[in-house]
Order: C-alpha cells, then sequence, then structure tokens
C-alpha cells in the first residue's frame, strides 16, 4: 500500500487507528482455550469486530514466536485473514547486516515464499543505513524504523547529546536521506507527547507508528496536537486497551465497543483539521 | 551452560570457534534439494562433520524465517540436533519493551514451550535496560549485545561521540551494570580489530561474540592479539567459509577442513597464551 492509499483508508474509515494484535495464550477468553488454535480464533473475531474501524492491523512478531511453530502458523494465518485493503504491519524490530536483512525483509513481505506478505515491518536502526535499505527494495512496502520509543529504557541511549543533537533525532536525520516518506515511518512512543513537535520539524512528511496509548499511558489528544500533517500522518496504536476489553464470550463486542470510541475520537480530530 | 563450562568447552576442544548455519536454499548442495527439509539436512551433516572442532553454533533466524513455517521448523528440528555440550546462538538481534522481550526470552529459551532451548540469543540495545533484562531471568542462559559490528553501517550511530564516548563504549559502559560477565557478551566485528583493546579496557571478563572472520574480512590474529582474555574471552564465528566450502557430495568433508585450519590455528594461540 503506498503513503496516498493510506491517507485514503483513512479519510474513508475517519480513522487513523491501528490495533496491536498481541495475544497471551493465558490472557485469552477461556471458550477459546479448547480450539484448535485459540489465538488465531481471538485475532479473527477481532478482526471482524473491528475492521471497519481501523485502517491498520499491527501483530508483534514476539507474541507469535514465544510459542514457536505453534505460533508462526497462527501468526501466518492472521495475516492471511486481514482484508488487503487493511495496512498491515509485522512488528518485529528486526535489522542486521545487508544481506541477512534482505532475508528479513524476504520473511515479512515475500508471500510467496515464505507465507507472509505485510505492508511494513518495524526495524531497530543500531545497524546503520545497510541493516535498513534491504526493504525498501519492495514497491510499496514500508519501514518503520525505531526512533523514539514509549518505554522507561528510552532513555538509556536514545537521548544521548551529541553533536548532532539527541540520537533519536540523529536516527531521523540520517535515516531521512535513505529513503523518503513513501517508505519510511517512524515509532514515536506516544508518552512522549512534548517531543513531537520537535520529531514533526525534522520529519514534517512522514508518517508516525504511534504506539502507547493506552495501556502505556499517552494521551490521543497530545500526540495529534503535535502530530498530524496534511496527510494525517499518524498511526496510532492500541492493544491491551482494545483486545482485552472484555474477557467472556462478548470478548469482540467490547473490543469492538472500545475501538469504536478511539475511531470517534479520531474522526472529530480529523474533522476540526480539516481533513476529511 | 555457565561461563566456567563453556571455557571447560574451549579447553576440551582446544578451539573457540562458533560455526553460523546461516543456510540459503539456493546455495545448498544440488543433491540435497529434492530431500523433504534440504535445509534440516545441510545442517546435520555440517553438525556431524564439525562438532568435535567448534564449541558453539549460531543460526542466524533470519535465513529461516524468510521460509516462513517450513524455514522455523527447519530452526527447530537444527537446534535440537546440536548436542547439549554444545553452545547455541540464536542470532536473532531482539529487543523490544519489557513485556515484549518476555515474550523473545521464551521464543528462544523455554523449550517446553516454544520448541527452543538456545544457550544465548543475541540483541539489540537501541530500547535499552528493559528491552534486555527479560532475558536476564533464565538462569544459565546468556544475552549477546550487538555493540560494535563489522557491517558497512557500524559508523552510522555505534561511533557517534558523546560526552560518555562514543555510543559502543556507551552501551557497553551502562549495559555492564544491568548484568555480569556470567549472563552476557557482547557482539564485536571482527572488521575493527583496532578497536579491540579499546574493547577489552570496558569489559575486561566479558566473553565477545566476533562475526565477520573469513567472508566479512576479519584477522583471527589481530582479533585475538587483542581479545584474548584469561578464560579465552572470544568466540570467534565463520559461516560462509565453512558451510559453502564445497557445494558437491562432499560439502561437508570440506566444510571439516576448513573448521579444522581454523581449530588448528585456534589452538596454537590458544597454547601459546597459556590457555590449556
Amino acid at each position: 500500500m503506498n503513503k496516498k492509499q493510506l491517507f485514503e483508508q483513512i479519510r474513508v474509515k475517519k480513522s487513523f487507528l491501528c490495533v496491536g494484535l498481541d495475544p497471551v495464550l493465558e490472557n485469552l477468553p477461556e471458550h477459546l482455550l479448547d480450539l484448535e488454535d485459540p489465538v488465531f480464533e481471538f485475532n479473527k473475531q477481532l478482526i471482524d469486530a473491528t475492521q471497519d474501524l481501523c485502517v491498520a492491523y499491527k501483530p508483534n512478531t514476539a507474541f507469535y514466536e514465544s510459542r514457536g511453530l505453534k505460533g508462526w502458523k497462527s501468526l501466518e494465518q492472521t495475516w492471511a485473514y486481514i482484508p488487503k485493503d487493511i495496512f498491515t504491519i509485522a512488528d518485529a524490530k528486526r535489522g542486521d547486516i545487508g544481506n541477512t536483512s534482505a532475508m528479513y525483509a524476504d520473511a515479512f513481505f515475500k508471500e510467496e515464499q515464505s507465507g507472509l506478505g505485510f505492508d511494513a515491518v518495524t526495524v531497530a536502526p543500531y545497524m546503520g543505513k545497510d541493516s535498513v535499505s534491504p526493504f525498501l527494495n519492495y514497491a510499496d512496502k514500508w519501514v518503520i524504523l525505531l526512533a523514539l520509543t514509549s518505554n522507561a529504557g528510552h532513555s538509556d541511549f536514545q537521548l544521548t547529546e551529541s553533536e548532532n543533537g539527541k540520537l533519536y533525532e540523529e536516527v531521523i536525520r540520517s535515516s531521512s536521506g535513505w529513503a523518503d516518506s513513501e517508505q519510511l515511518m517512524y515509532v514515536v512512543g506516544a508518552t512522549r507527547g512534548s517531543e513531537f513537535a520537535n520529531i514533526r520539524r525534522l520529519a514534517p512528511d512522514h508518517f508516525l507508528l504511534v504506539p502507547g496509548v493506552g495501556a502505556q499511558g499517552g494521551s490521543l489528544k497530545d500526540v495529534c496536537e503535535f502530530g498530524l500533517n496534511d496527510h494525517c500522518g499518524l498511526l496510532v496504536n492500541s492493544s491491551r486497551g482494545i483486545i482485552y476489553a472484555g474477557k467472556g464470550t462478548d470478548f469482540a463486542e467490547k473490543a469492538r465497543a472500545e475501538a469504536l470510541k478511539l475511531q470517534q475520537e479520531m474522526e472529530s480530530i480529523l474533522t476540526e483539521a480539516g481533513l476529511l
């Protein structure tokens, strides 16, 4: 999916919501546990219940890999079940030397080989340009590079000051020379609302993937005040707040209700900004 | 495997060789391609041929994930086939927020859940302490943190200077407060021979995993001159130089011959250093 198509989906759905599909077996509704693949069934019902309210789904690969082969199978089935007009993000935080990153690109983008054809993958910047470039060889596929994350450890290295500013600023500045905003997005944690103005200055045209709204404590309003641009430019993720809204047989309805709240909030933000 | 046991294996084998099991389907000997799982068969024969010459095997997960479910199955079978007295490294370069890194730790360490029980996993430092800590909750399991890598992109961020020195120095200095040398190693590229003295100053007791000898251009002698400590402290990886030494039905014999050359070179280095 390209940038124009993504913005078009945002206008159609009146939403820039990304739903994080991060299922933990122990937290699933009990009535699913006897099924052959409870994780896929959980995701399937969540997708059925929320697909008109969100523009993206983001499975975090760790939640699948932790169950080994069975988990990888659930991931494959989940990806295949997502309607093709919805943007799909493999939240995999990969990154390796060039020829190895090319393998990761195959893993997440090359459906005929790996069974997965995500639109985007999250990538860690530590190993530099050649760890990122191989992902860009796929047309209309995206790298979402870690810039400023929302976890406690973000301050260990991302805020380190050099003559190029903070490390996350240097990551944005350097990487914006490797690809343009048609193939590159950044991960920016929602708990850092006040840094958004700064990030928008460095990356005015890029989409930003914002985890951390909800369970991780960020505010949607703060994020939008600083992060919105003329093509929205934001994908705001919520995972636990939506997928665990209910624990009973009505878990999907409850998930829909939470997604709807966020979609409605987003609709009024988009309307106010004149983007609809 | 703990540090003492690892050094014991090094003394028994007279080797600190790590063999990188990074098979690409197109590069495998032709006679294997009709088998049900050519990748596992390739690895199996390599393990049979080299297990007395090396102390560690390091599959890079990208090479398996790129083939989807089938690849993950090859990885699982490969890990299970490696003798239990050999150190196993999942070269996965993972790292995420705390609760997600805990899932990655399960994926690579918790055999009863994921089917994989590696001794160590490589981790990217960008997200800081809480992205690393969950891996340390497993006794006798190791984090191998990216410090200074051997790829071209290493200079993009790893050498950035702040008041704490270069970023890779800051990574070593900070992280050595998160775990001691009983559970933490560092990845240090062999092509940076001259940086080894510096790294040894910062991490005198830690094992260093050194990729980049052979195909990536590093010299074993340079690495050892600066990197060796009183318990060896080095795992030197070779992948392509060994696994693709031959392309015919005798590929495993040829791989053995290459591994033997490195083992013999290592034996004389260890002898000269008084470590045997």
